[in-house]
């Protein structure tokens, strides 16, 4: 089973990669430009920029990995990593994550790593995908979604990790678990997560049909809790951390424990299984075909 | 555990399970008189009428056990072989589920199978409708059912097992799981498939009260998905259709496994505990004495 | 986990607990001052008072342990006794479940028996609200909540294991699970209660923030299922019991028993080790102290 970018979304150029225009290493530290007046240092890794405040514990957490953040090996290690720092920092208490692209949150997994490589990349690739969801959907920490662009797919995946989700209104926003319109299935961890949110019933029919939400349509389902004019999205979500950060933290945290980790246990528990189906899904030859038609479709478009 | 016809329908006779207008046999393929235009021929049995469109991949197929479509021992199994075959011939993608009889979708279960007959018969009628839901609840195909009457108990059931259902708005086609106004239970898998599709707490209600929606109630609980005018529930299933087909279909069945399989799996693990039990309700002197009395009740209002 | 009275609640004095305004013994039989005209004879305990009218087959139970109904061992074991009672008369098929305290439902529980006690003591405490649970939630009898003042933490759990919650249109009459607000977790069987009336995601929001809904807000979320001006509160509970009595009393039973089952068991198969963390909790030096500064607050406010 295999989970990758969204159809409808303008994916321009899932090819390029390997396009790094940031030159910070991973894990270097360095100082945001235009970063807080409260001498907050802002950190980060290629991919993933992280802005932190110190004085209210909450930290933003911006990805760009140009041009549809695709959540390529390089991002999901980065994306773990800078996590797992801040769970370590006894200051940080909450996360806003969101996209530093303009008009994509993020378009999902990437094709390029899925394509023309070896089985034990695929392997690896997969296993980092799920060491991300394991750690984002039950970290203790709050994280709330600024969504302020598409999310198919594995997009939609980050979002629903989340505690709370906020969506920008814009009707090019959309967001949903798409996979069948590229004629796969969504693992069923993602299944999981979604019936989580809004439901069997709603997850059957929308997952079934590969819907992407409006954000309308988005609220009114349940994928995400609150739309907010486009330029309020951070604020909304800086308010919504408010809320949450009023609670107690231990107290707080053994809830969503109790909430969420059947859920994750039901991956853990078949965890290499769930790898080895991913490889041999992508090592079928028709698969291979259909992913290369697919990415040859998108380099003409760019071309 | 049984489930019956339902009690506020005007269950008008279903001592006339012998009724046999039609003299079409089992399985013999007829064309349909009026039959469409593209030449597609229709076929189908004694009671379940399929008119296949090979242009579109679509077969509808209507229900006509008069005079209420109760769930006869020869309808279920007419049913079932019809499903299949439509589901072995390789043009077929989609089934229209409606009512060829005025006013009522289906009536639910045949107490005439149920009552003064041995534990055999019993048994072999159980089996027989839990291969129905079985099959239909799994089917590869996608099935959208076109209300176009009163559907309660087993008639809802068949409903909640489609893919999608379209009721149309007429306030006498209540729809609803209405067993415990009869004094009897919905098994489990009954009660499982609604809580598929409304959640536990309607569902809670909904059984235990043996409540019969109407069409905007039903909406809105979510028992159905569309409400239309009568005159076009077959054309807002065909274009709910179009959509379900837009989708691959392997992506697609392979996800509608995904969140159907488990409640499935719960009745075939114990589908031999369930006949017996069914089949020890019914040869209970208690029970076939209310349904007697019930029989006669209706034979009287006939006479 | 614990579970603690209502943090937002004016709980003016949990201290209280000593309180014993009436004389009537536990299980004494007594009439009513101002007892129905059809003769019927009241009873009930020190903190319970039974109106049962055998004409309908209907008794009020109304909570009375000034000044908050807060859950003490004695409130909890008078519940189960009047309970039991009322399951073993035939004449009995539903309780409306009420307060006889102005303003508040039930404040939950007894902060006084969980601080400063030996570990015996908190055992048999738990074992008590466990108790209480298993009972209510799996009653043969119809329960209807009249919920005529707040009910926070437990007095929330007691409304949520009823069959229909009538909540009284007062801002003041907030009602949830508000455990992470005292800094505690609620324990698992009071998160699927909740589950099992409002879904997943709804429960995992509620919970981890400690909501405390406005009527408008409970009926929206699903917390209720009608909210009626003050005054009509028990004439709508009554109402609502003559739709549930309706219902052949052996069928809608075996399909409460369905519906709920599950839910009880997963408590019933870990009663000890749910009784063993809890008491353990407890008698942890920073919970106990906690416990200490917050019922010196209550005092100092009373003082």
């Amino acid at each position: 089973m295999a989970l990758l970018a969204g159809l409808r979304v303008p994916a321009r150029s899932l090819l390029r990669a390997g396009a790094r225009l940031r030159d910070a290493a991973l894990g270097r530290w360095e100082r945001a430009a235009g970063g807080g007046g409260d001498g907050a240092r802002s950190f980060g890794s290629q991919r993933v920029l992280v802005e932190p405040d110190a004085a209210t514990g909450v930290a933003v957490m911006k990805l760009w990995n140009p041009p549809v953040n695709s959540l390529s090996l390089d991002l999901l290690t980065e994306l773990v990593i800078s996590l797992e720092k801040l769970e370590n920092e006894k200051t940080f208490r909450g996360i806003i994550l969101t996209s530093d692209l303009p008009g994509i949150f993020s378009a999902g997994l990437d094709l390029t790593e899925m394509c023309g490589r070896n089985p034990a990349h695929y392997a690896e690739y997969w296993k980092a995908l799920q060491e991300l969801w394991l750690r984002l959907y039950q970290t203790h920490l709050v994280v709330i979604a600024a969504i302020n662009g598409a999310s198919p797919a594995g997009g939609c995946l980050l979002a629903l990790s989340c505690d709370y989700r906020v969506l920008a209104d814009n009707p090019k926003f959309i967001i949903g678990l798409n996979e069948t319109l590229l004629g796969i299935v969504a693992p069923f961890w993602f299944k999981d997560t979604m019936i989580n949110t809004i439901g069997h019933r709603a997850t059957e029919r929308a997952l079934q049909l590969g819907l992407l939400f409006r954000p309308a349509e988005a609220l009114q389902v349940g994928v995400v809790d609150q739309v907010v004019p486009e330029g309020q999205v951070q604020g909304a979500a800086l308010s919504a951390m408010t809320q949450w950060l009023a609670i107690p933290d231990h107290a707080r945290q053994l809830t969503k424990s109790m909430m969420r980790k059947a859920t994750a246990d039901r991956l853990l528990t078949q965890r290499e299984a769930d790898i080895q189906n991913f490889v041999s899904f992508l090592s079928r030859d028709s698969i291979q075909k259909a992913l290369q038609v697919y990415l040859e479709k998108l380099r003409q478009k760019k071309g």
